[in-house]
């Protein structure tokens, strides 16, 4: 335990959440410091989990019919303004560049905040007939909005993210994508992540700028705080009356297309951390888990020792991620940097386990250690990485469905919300008037409509008048 | 032949070698319009070819020990003039962000054009003692120079790259890190890409801002004409001591960082495109293909065509990426289609091949058509794409001798950059006013002084003083 007290101690999440992030994301060394301002840098252990949420996400979007492709990240001003909802919503956050080399530009150029602009204008000239439809296009890239108070992956002026951007000859088409991207995006948070997520669509107030419909994912935090993990749009045909996106169909008629748009971001990194994470750190859901075994050598100066951890890492590498720890810390440093790194698995091994014929088997997430004969070691370290995987997501959906509550009057409303951090579902009559007033009284705002409706009341828990949503509310990230 | 004008025909290379270019990347749907100025949308047949060279290229940085991490795109102008040379060699083309959101910005950012300064500051505050080198860090992102003029993937306003950055303790280790990574680039461009290159330094003139030494590949085109297909560049301490990056070396004393950075770009398209093109389109070998089988069903209409053509790739798919052209269009259409867009094996089955229990293939390089029995299909597809592939490197390596030529005195000199287009070999004095003249007389420039140095006469090319490099020039992209 005193070497315990070598690696930094980071603050406890009870005492102060928000330090316990700021400490993690340091010290698990996810990101680093930069002097621009409001941005981050991704250093090789934070990275490393993006490569691999790309790799496994990309995979299900080309299951889908998905291709990517890369456009501009420079939108000309006339171009941001084509649809009205749309700049308004973004106007005001973004970057703009007014000169190139030495020269000033004739018309400025903003950075990307999304892309539906630069792909309406793509689209414009590249979709022609029915035959060119559906476009199903994604891009991996990152967007630039001039956030005023920052967060290493929950909000900052640069994230990287992917959008994808489809064109399609019907609405129907068009919701049903929308949809089916949705469920993509829930599925990967529940099977990859070992994060539950409720679906729902976003209320008009909350919904994006120049969408006919928002859709969520909306996951619940470790403190309570509800975080939005990925959002889908259905713009029916608004942007394509902007810029004049038209085909013609196989009645020979000229139609406008139906359109829409999905990301998840870097943010996944953010839920990843408060979802998971301990007072000893990190704790990473091994699909998602750049280094899924780490081996710690036991006496490692004694003869034989790293040659047998070696020995283990070269059995156990054609199936996991997996690496050696033989530098010249002591066990306890190592065991307490491994748990900071969340590491799903540690494995140690000495010169008695050596004799034994065995090792140890740690997992992070219940610090559980087991005696594992050497001989079975490829199948139990399979068995403990799959357990874990699922015993994660079990966890933290006893977790959300422990902090969400139900309140069929105002007063209950309010009482959950002084006491109690977490989702509040209620009825709602789907007024604007009792969604900004609630929202000003509380300040908590509501998260989404779920597909999962359920009949709490018959009256708004606001206004008192009929319901006809139930909303679930919580406060946001 | 009828329905091989019903697919628009493109420029022939020799006619126009620029415009064959363009019809290619065109009709081959590489590259889209879009009304961002100097800018290119990469469509999904070039955007899938990047994807495979981002693939197979990252594979190789990782065995050699890179990381990936991301860093801002934005550079504070103050950042950017902390190194002289390279302040003085970027700034005229860099973009200027002045306003985020609705306010001007106290210091106004440049879009990163390369990122040696942000590594720096990063590095400043990240390096403390031996025991964090090196530090071996790539990023794969967009850059952003202001070129007045553009050509799709060769010179664009924004383009995609990966650039290495690397610190170390010692000159000698940062030396060989530059070595070791303009070797990757080699052998990558020559295995994967079927590109054979030249290695070699590049002269002080030419060498990247800030830079000690600059390293390059550097291949011929069809039309002659030499094109940078990489770069790795050797700082010394220079960044190290404008940015003050210090560490605690095992001797207990302070000691400047030695720095390197690499990097390739989508470039590389052009280069595949210049290369192995003809006058039918894109030729892409084998391992950067991303279909690299179509299935054309002849007589598809046809009792069971269709279903031996999805049998076939159902067979195929777990080795190959391989498609099934099932649309409406007559097989000639679909063959100039396959052509147009590079795929390595066309797969011709009819009625009456089913019956033979046979199938043709057809090679995209060679265009020779070989029957095959549907038995060894597998077999015979792999050793016709491995074939292709070799053979591809071997062509352009014979074009590439046969467009090199050596000139001892100047006269020869001139007389071959009048006459050819290739590469010119010839003896330098190592002045720059000589290699002045030459570019001036000639409009030809040193592409490198090649590691495998040869003694093709004992005075300088230019002025007749004692030679001392021998020197690859060449008119470049």
């Amino acid at each position: 335990m005193a070497e315990k007290k070598m690696v930094e101690a980071i603050t406890s999440m009870d005492a102060d959440f928000a330090q316990w992030y700021t400490d993690v994301v340091k010290k698990a060394e996810l990101v680093g410091y930069t002097s621009v301002k409001g941005c981050m840098v991704i250093k090789p252990a934070g990275y490393a989990i993006w490569e691999l949420i790309q790799k496994q996400l990309d995979e299900r979007f080309k299951e889908a019919g998905v291709e990517n492709v890369y456009l501009p990240m420079f939108i000309p001003e006339s171009l941001l303004q084509k649809e009205k909802d749309h700049v308004e919503g973004f106007a005001p956050e973004v970057a703009w560049v007014t000169h190139g080399g030495m020269a000033k530009l004739q018309e400025r150029l903003c950075v990307r905040p999304t892309s539906e602009t630069l792909f309406c204008d793509f689209y414009k000239n590249d979709i022609h007939s029915y035959r060119d439809l559906p476009r199903v296009y994604n891009q991996w890239c990152s967007v630039v909005r001039w956030e005023k108070e920052t967060r290493p992956f929950l909000r900052s002026r640069e994230f990287l993210w992917q959008e994808g951007h489809t064109a399609h000859a019907t609405a129907k088409e068009a919701e049903e994508r929308t949809i089916q991207m949705l469920n993509i995006y829930a599925g990967f948070c529940e099977e990859v992540l070992a994060i539950p997520v409720i679906k729902g669509q976003k209320t008009d107030k909350e919904k994006f700028a120049g969408a006919v419909s928002t859709y969520t994912i909306e996951a619940l935090m470790h403190d309570g705080k509800a975080l939005q993990s990925g959002t889908s749009h259905n713009f029916g045909d608004g942007f394509a009356e902007a810029f004049g996106i038209q085909f013609a169909d196989k009645d020979n008629t000229l139609k406008h297309v139906h359109q829409t748009s999905w990301g998840v971001s870097t943010r996944l990194l953010g839920a990843l951390i408060m979802v998971h994470g301990d007072n000893e750190g990190l704790v990473l859901p091994p699909r998602v888990a750049p280094i899924q075994v780490c081996i710690v050598p036991i006496q490692q100066k004694k003869d034989g020792v790293l040659d047998k951890a070696y020995e283990l890492r070269d059995r156990l590498k054609g199936s996991f991620r997996v690496k050696v720890d033989d530098s010249e810390k002591t066990p306890g440093w190592k065991f307490a940097e491994a748990e900071m790194r969340g590491y799903p698995i540690r494995i140690e091994i000495g010169p008695k386990d050596i004799e034994a014929g065995k090792c140890v088997i740690c997992r992070r997430d219940t610090r559980e250690k087991t005696e594992v004969s050497l001989d079975e070691l490829e199948v139990r370290t399979g068995e403990a990485l799959d357990a874990m995987q699922r015993q994660m997501l079990e966890r933290a959906r006893i977790h959300r469905d422990q902090h969400t509550y139900s309140a069929a009057g105002m007063e209950e409303f309010e009482r959950i919300f002084h006491e109690k951090s977490g989702f509040v579902k209620a009825m709602w009559c789907g007024s604007r008037e009792c969604e900004d007033a609630i929202k000003e009284k509380l300040s908590v705002t509501s998260r989404c409509m779920p597909f999962d409706q359920e009949r709490i009341a018959d009256a708004c828990v606001c206004c008192g008048r009929p319901a006809r949503k139930m909303v679930y509310w919580g406060r946001a990230y």
